[in-house]
């Protein structure tokens, strides 16, 4: 059964040198871009690039079109250098307690089909056999694509170390030490990336996104918990010992409500949808069951809610101003779930971010994006992008 | 008078490939080593070890001893690669608000002479003077050794811009952009490097000291302030807009004492020196001028300065988590004037850092190291050291 429904067998990445490497991520993150500015933006002479083009071009996965805009010094049209997305394909998924969202991607990242497959036991066999026929699924209506499936990335939440393969510790899975990645790829007969799930969702913005181009930002996800993916130096941060990025637990208000984590007022005790429901409950007496009963009743004007709401606003723009204050990073980009609500907060995210900043912290660029539930399985697929072109086998 | 009274002419230091500058740094921060175990450290291959290291024992920056301990696989003696400390001289100086700092070192780091001249005046051009009169002193007992001087570093509390070699804005000299890098090399004919004192004192740490072979640790000064230099993926943070590692304006508590900043309960409000002696005169009326007197106090175990003293642990230990669950640093070393008083709050820095830390993050080697006031100016030194090697002219 191992590898049976595996689309094809596996071909390795052209990519035999650290400058290879780099080139193709910047033309892959920034392109399509001229021989001279990628030589320019990848700190390499022309001669350094050329080599390191041949062979990608060869290969199909860049090509070089003739622009009739761009003309060299010479007044010659100027070449641009692009990444053909539709030479290979990725799955990512992400896997919640309640269910798997699936995403085929092509290497640019461009979602081409997305699936949600729910999950009735989170055991982690029963979730293996899921997993399997999610990607089973996608890797069929792949094969319409004529185009290989070279990687599988898989996002969970908690404590996930990439390097290993491993799941140290998922609360909403309740799993223990699961070594994803291989009986992932034992079912699949892909390769498999496993990242925790906001740092997956950091690299699909550093090569993708909000972040291309910059070596020091953050994304903050709000919804059921409110993460944090760092970007230092141009790369994300792991932790050394598997936690980082734990906005959530940044503390707000020692006097606040108890967090999960056994202490009070952390941000995440303050502003993830289970604590703005609970404070909407025992404020206003009104039982709402979900955020967008919580939105429509902030909406309506409920000064119960919209309190909840502000609340929320303040103890995430003072978690942002912390991870400014410590890092600087250029950006911050805002993003999950709980973005649908951002109209009740936005003004609080921004007034407590600019009070707790300190000095030229203050510089640093807040941005919003929304983030519809398949971003997450594109994270996913952005790991395994990022491994078959800089881990290639 | 520009570089009259230099020393020497400039020699430029010979690691011209990142492998050679890779090689000596390594040899540098871990040495003595083997050939073999220089290779495995550095991630080279022996023919690029050998390549790196021949024009580096031609010029006498790294000897080769025969170890009599040492043995090589085939049981012959393994010749060691060290550096040769005395090699190259360097100067550091700290500037407060009151004094200049100075000290003399080889190229280990290791301090050989140290001087300090009392400030009357916080002016740039009077503060350069006296900058030019402590380093002409430590220039003269430098000819003594025989051997030159190679650099300046010069560090200072604040916003400083080490790449531009400004001083963004010093709150204790009250100086706005001042081009202290270029005005400290013309009168005294060195290359300079201007750095911010916490960040300083951190490459000292890195390079020679508890962060040695780590890619991600932290170090926390408690003192007259509180702050943070941090290592990330191997290289210090400096933030994209001048601002990082601001340990101190981590809110502790919303209702706490205000802050210089603007906020209340920020950790410098708590736990720095003046805040800790304004509450005791607060709590205790007892008019308490200076730290001696306030420990002493505590350490006769009045009540009201031990529980000024109290706080302050509880304030830094949450600051510390904060770091931790951030980005995980594999250990933080706690550092400064402050630790005179270490008797007084360790526990506490303890115990409010299990309590705050997320996870795994709890891991976190927490060192402490006393810090005479020289090791401000040895941090300075160290980043001329750095400059040396890493930014050769």
């Amino acid at each position: 059964m191992p590898s049976s429904f595996a689309a094809h067998p596996a071909e390795t990445f052209p990519a035999g040198t650290p400058a290879a490497s780099q080139v193709f991520t910047t033309v892959l993150s920034q392109g399509p871009l001229t021989r001279l500015e990628l030589a320019r933006r990848a700190g390499l002479s022309a001669a350094a690039v050329t080599k390191a083009v041949r062979p990608l071009i060869e290969s199909g996965y860049l090509v070089e079109d003739v622009d009739t805009e761009a003309r060299t010094a010479l007044g010659r049209p100027a070449n641009l250098v692009r990444v053909d997305g539709g030479r290979a394909l990725f799955l990512g998924l992400k896997l919640t307690g309640d269910a798997i969202f699936g995403v085929l991607t092509d290497l640019r990242c461009r979602i081409l089909l997305a699936r949600r497959v729910p999950l009735t036991d989170r055991a982690a066999k029963a979730v293996l056999a899921s997993t399997a026929e999610v990607v089973r699924e996608l890797l069929t209506e792949a094969d319409g694509y004529g185009v290989r499936v070279m990687g599988l990335g898989i996002a969970v939440s908690g404590d996930v170390d990439r390097g290993e393969g491993v799941v140290r510790y998922s609360p909403f899975l309740e799993w223990r030490d699961v070594p994803l990645a291989e009986l992932a790829s034992v079912v699949t007969g892909l390769p498999v990336t496993v990242d925790n799930d906001v740092r997956a969702l950091t690299v699909a913005e550093q090569w993708f996104g909000a972040g291309v181009g910059l070596s020091n930002f953050a994304v903050v996800t709000v919804g059921a918990g409110v993460g944090c993916g760092l970007v230092v130096h141009g790369r994300v941060v792991a932790g050394a010992h598997g936690v980082a990025g734990e906005i959530g637990h940044v503390t707000v208000d020692p006097n606040g409500p108890l967090c999960h984590c056994g202490n009070r007022g952390c941000v995440e005790a303050i502003a993830a949808d289970p604590a703005i429901l609970t404070r909407i409950r025992e404020l206003s007496g009104v039982e709402v069951t979900d955020t967008t009963e919580a939105v429509d009743l902030a909406r309506r004007g409920d000064a119960h809610a919209r309190d909840a709401y502000s609340r929320a606003g303040e103890a995430i723009g003072r978690g942002i101003a912390t991870v400014a204050n410590l890092l600087g990073p250029e950006r911050v980009v805002i993003s999950g779930e709980g973005l649908a609500a951002y109209d009740l907060f936005a003004e609080q995210i921004r007034s407590a971010f600019a009070a707790a900043a300190f000095g030229s912290a203050a510089q640093c660029d807040l941005q919003t994006r929304p983030l519809p539930f398949e971003e997450w399985a594109r994270g996913a697929a952005a790991t395994a992008i990022q491994s078959f072109i800089t881990e290639p086998n």
